[in-house]
């Protein structure tokens, strides 16, 4: 029986560090990435059984873009290993202002991108106390957004719970289509993530943040909905008790910035695992994006002992 | 005007050093590849005008692919920018025995492989005294074949020379795919390389040395055939002279082994573009590529007064 | 259920590149290493669920220190997480001749040399169809000699087969030592794994190999005696058919020679668990011996496609 | 035809990463380097056709020394190779505060510093609309101050633009001796650059800013001057409106302190090449200044794409 | 003769840069370390005669340990090389808030805390102008201890004088085991650091900063009393001018924690050597802090020229 | 009391490893280098006191031309550091075959080129038992010449032994130069090192190796003459005894070849200061070369306890 558990592209992550341009990079430092992916290594560092599932090439590449999850100790025992087909691939150029970093998807046509609903060992992937799903996934293609639809319609008919992480990519569609494919899909999902950019962009919904995340929550019926504002912090939305909660962003030095909303959102899901209140999900929320900001790579690499000392605020100190 | 010109696909190299397995790879050294590419850049290196056309998505992996060509000083004015579309990429893993070099390729359905005749600068790629065309671009899809036919034709009816390598890749296209694509294209190349492995392979062509290599210029009436039997050296055919020159391959540490067929080639087509005599562009073929396998990368890095002082045999010495 | 258990003593391997020396090293090489972790790392990799028994401090040294057991898969589930002490670390200075290979421990109090019979879950590390035990690692303590002896002892009656490589190592005890521990382990394992040199150190058996290995056999009464002897290959006895096997190491460019001894057992057991004959278990066994020699790091690194193939004599081309 | 050339010294530069002590580095990162080499690098990267004057040794520092200029694609046709002499080099010792980014030179008795007229082909250096030209050529040696007044006089009678960046170098010669020379250089050029600093200890022009500029002008009748303040941003004069324009200096995270001012002047001289208003080149100058202090390396790399994202204020987002 | 001498415990620290956590780091940077060590190396740069006495195993980590007291020119030649025993190391784990700079001590057991009184001879220990002492050596055993008491009962006895930094340690002993040492040791130095948390932790004076160093000055009658804040700068009491004098950190951007301490106390007594004044000691101890937050490793290189001209105030410009 | 000095030009090494062209070098390695500074930094790791006097520029390039000196223990206490002046450099470009590793220098106008006898503290450099010459310095300049004629003038008259390497540089004068500047020079040494291929160039000495060194020994008077002859190994006569003795190369696997002939002196060195006999001599000689050859830098690093353990051929095993 597993804790928690997601379906997904896993990515190889390509970059170059600060300083370097990717036009005349020598080296290139390799990550495993995948927002699903990400969120699953999280939680599995923090203790919690994972699984994940996606295709992949039997092949070098494939294996490396499972690194991250292996390493953080997840089960990778029903991944549908592929004769052929590609791995995705983005490049990251790390930047310095003015330069913004900059993201180059290689990713069309992988195997992932090819999943469908008869692929996937459903006693598996819905015997966990909760599934994580994005909205990137329904955006690669029309058997991911099939999978997608019918991932959450099972886990509500087994009651199992549901976290949807909207995550807008607009290089993989427009706002109207992801408008279009999302809003079905978060109707009475359980825990719901939502940038506030992507809250204005995919679904129009602009304004006062607290009236976005009621917005939101009305339209969805999520008893938590959690809006994530970058360095403006996160807002939290209460259904059921109409409260709502805020968390301060952690100051912090960026080195990294890909993977901060996915740690974001396995520190809100850690919480939930625990049966924490909200605010304290807020709080490991806050805390996991600002220690994956800190560190390179796609995900955020801590364990539990750290994670309480950091939210106890006994983290800057240095002992010997 | 140029000295040579070709076209093909360009491509990104991703390679881990020997002794480190690419499933587990934490960097990956960056190179530009592509066999055209190789050579231009080679002749390029020695001090010849070399140009080079392919088709590039106008990004930074775009731009990195054409890095060694950049490098080597070869015109790239005639690059055919797209505004999307992706970069070939193949992904090496250097080995020591019992494992052999490993090569992952990731090159379906890039920018190159879209390459048709009409999207061809004809007076541009014809503006030189020697084409150099590979069997690798017509096995990238329909539209390469064609190009590949009629830049053959176009090269032969303005008298420009062509050169042609036949490097059978066994990854793109099965052998009796290439045998029926390649037999027509290089019938009347001026100087045609072939591995004897290919021979045998795509052709049926086995037996003595002599006899395949007599069977090729046969079959193609090419004024030179030049055969590569790897460590067993190279071995040319006259047809003109009816003569057969033999040409030992160099000692050499092997560092890495991609590029050397090419080196090889850029190598006889110095000596050709010299005027030299086939034996002594055989001697220019066996240095490159032996200068190539004691070199990282995929394009040999020389120049003439290196070349020419390791022809002569002067290159060991540790002068101070 | 798992196929294969080990328990022993996990280090962190610090090792300078060949033409440094560790005096002056600026920068370290970290990989994780034990004989018995190596084993479990490289069947799982082969496809085998592996677990692992040991102690380490919870901390990121000790977490660092199974770094290669989790990449390769294994079950990790029961590693006993200590609050406080050290783990075990050794240093290697890989060297070209005429220098040898240095090797400097400092692995003395580690958690791991505190193992008691008392702290193992039985029903785990002996809940598998193979436990794979070595001859370090009653060298490290008083109790670590009583755990090995009871794990033995308890498998024997729970009708688990053991496999045991001798293992001696110099640097942690006497001849004598290892002679009078080792002798009563040894008795009734149904593989035994013994290089030639320890035969002769450690229990007084020299001559030729065939009259050593018979000895190794007679005095033990197991099965399969297996002896290494370096670049002379390796020699099985058979003690059921009576039956001498060999196998000639491969040729091959050593990268690092730590852990070669590991991959060969790691090789001869992965044919075990299959039901393989002896001379094919022979063939696995001196193929990932091969491989490992390749390779940086302490467990071999493979999959079984790729030990198939090189079986199979297929490994050295370069295909593309 | 080209758009643009210049002349000068083209140097390696040799540095260490911050937090590294030069006197203790293990390993140099290695740039090409030199002021108009790296504006006719920034140029070629934007598209523009920059031919480069200068003279080095044949050999392998000689070319590496070229290196930026190479991978930018600008005209290297006419570079001057020596059959012996030294290539200029300096070292750089990257510094955070409370130290200063070190400079040490070892550029005497160079290939560059022997330059004199008769070694220039007037026809390709004055074959283009503008010349640039700085203050540090006149300070390498007697024959380098007679190329570089012959450059400017040939140019004026040519009716070819110049450009003159002063760039007084305190360890190549006093700022009495640059008085001297530069003032009769300066006389007439088309675009001036000074920093307030050199203004200031050169030309003893003290003062606010806007008095600085207009002695400036005054003194040499330039059209366009510009005078750089470092953090504090960059004023400019238009002579013939009488207007004064500035622009801010961009927020940066400086990596690399080093040719900021020739990527500051590459940027003015490309509005210039474009036709824009000085206002518009100001902004060009600011945003390839500030570009360039957030890379490594001497000279700016970037594209027309980017620089004009950066300028119309669309750098900084995440897009993907 | 020598000026300075000292006696401690030499470390090898191995740390990961920022970004990379310990937990999966692949390659670790090695440095030398100790607090007595950093103090005689950075005098030794700055051109004291300084001589360092500890133990070390007869190894390549034992020479290892040595190396940055080497470079720095220190006189080794009373090192005790001992037949075996260990190396005490350490790792540190750079950190970008939010997590804080991590160390983790594997310390115990080394040659250097086995040192007692009978190993050391005493005439070169005690054969310079000042003998410098921590809180660090008392802290690792009965005979470090031991060795301590003597060696700053005998200096007095020799009218040497004696700086003492209390360095306090949690990882070694308690506070109060602190306190019952180290206030018997002080009594009588003539140069005492001491950081402000020390104070508080260890010896229970809290309140205003001028209360507790007049606290820590009654009590162990030390003509100079340095207490040191961080960021807050430091503060002196001069015991016989009474009088307090105050030094602003200098702003510095932080790159490796470790050591500023030792620099900072190496910065006043190198003002001690020269018979500077108290003020401007203090400036060549907040300089000398300064300048190892900017470097990697745990002595500060600089040089005397250096430190002049950052304490005389013109350290940050590029002069080129 | 020193044993061993030497003067001579310290020099900073650049290299590149084997397989990348220093044309398009991103990195150089850096080694300090200079023939003399090789042998007292190998004497002084070997435990003799070693002073070495060169001239270099006070400046971070100066002091880490050091490098190697100070970490082997050196005694630098008479360098002169000049307040301007530049350090003497050259480029390493490793390589395997076809290429032979190559060398270019830029030491030209160095600080040590313009050492000159009235620079030298006399009582320092003579006192010591032996000082070693190279046939270098006196190349460098014609004040080079004179400090060396004077130094091996004063050390006769003092009764200092005196050692001489030939050393020919042919990028540095001509045989003929060489021929009548050091034969004088050679004349009444103690131990004379000449390369076998050095006494045919220069001295126009061929034939049998016997009849070479038996000339070299008649024309100098030399009490023992040593001929190295590469991979053949060294020779030596015994004047006294009228004896030749030959040792054999080590076999070793090279991975940078520079510096092994200075580590041959040492070597032998070595052995004279024991008072060992000439056939030892030789063996710590070819012991050390082949160490060399197995290391990357200048200067050969190693210890007494491993030096005797390998001429005791103990060497190639792995212990652990």
């Amino acid at each position: 029986m597993l804790d928690v558990t997601a379906f997904g592209e896993a990515l190889l992550r390509l970059s170059v560090p600060a300083g370097v341009r990717l036009d005349e990079a020598a080296t290139l430092d390799v990550y495993s990435g995948g927002a699903e992916a990400n969120v699953i290594a999280a939680l599995a560092r923090l203790g919690w059984r994972g699984g994940y599932v996606t295709a992949l090439p039997d092949s070098a590449t494939g294996r490396r873009a499972l690194g991250g999850l292996r390493a953080a100790g997840a089960d990778l025992s029903r991944i549908l290993w592929r004769d052929s087909g590609r791995v995705g691939l983005y490049y990251v150029e790390h930047a310095a202002p003015p330069r913004g970093t900059a993201v180059i998807y290689d990713r069309r046509d992988s195997c992932a991108a090819q999943l469908a609903p008869a692929d996937v060992d459903w006693d598996y992937l819905l015997g966990a106390r909760l599934l994580h799903v994005t909205g990137i996934t329904p955006a690669l293609s029309e058997s991911c957004r099939a999978l997608t639809a019918e991932a959450i319609t099972r886990a509500r008919q087994k009651g199992i719970a549901v976290s949807f992480d909207v995550n807008y990519r607009v290089r993989l569609w427009t706002a109207d289509a992801a408008r279009q494919a999302l809003w079905p899909l978060m109707r009475g999902v359980d825990v719901l993530f939502c940038k506030a950019d992507d809250a204005r962009l995919v679904f129009g919904l602009a304004g006062e943040p607290e009236t976005v995340i009621a917005a939101l929550a009305g339209q969805t019926g999520a008893p938590w909905v959690i809006m994530t504002r970058g360095e403006a912090g996160a807002l939290a939305w209460d259904s059921g008790a109409r409260a709502l909660h805020r968390a301060e962003a952690l100051p912090v030095a960026i080195l990294d910035r890909i993977g901060a909303g996915d740690a974001f959102a396995a520190g809100v899901l850690h919480g939930w695992l625990h049966g924490a209140d909200l605010p304290r999900c807020l709080r490991y929320g806050v805390t996991l994006a600002a220690l994956k900001l800190s560190q390179y790579g796609d995900s955020v690499s801590t364990n539990r002992a750290e994670l309480d000392s950091l939210v106890a605020g006994q983290g800057g100190a240095l002992l010997r």
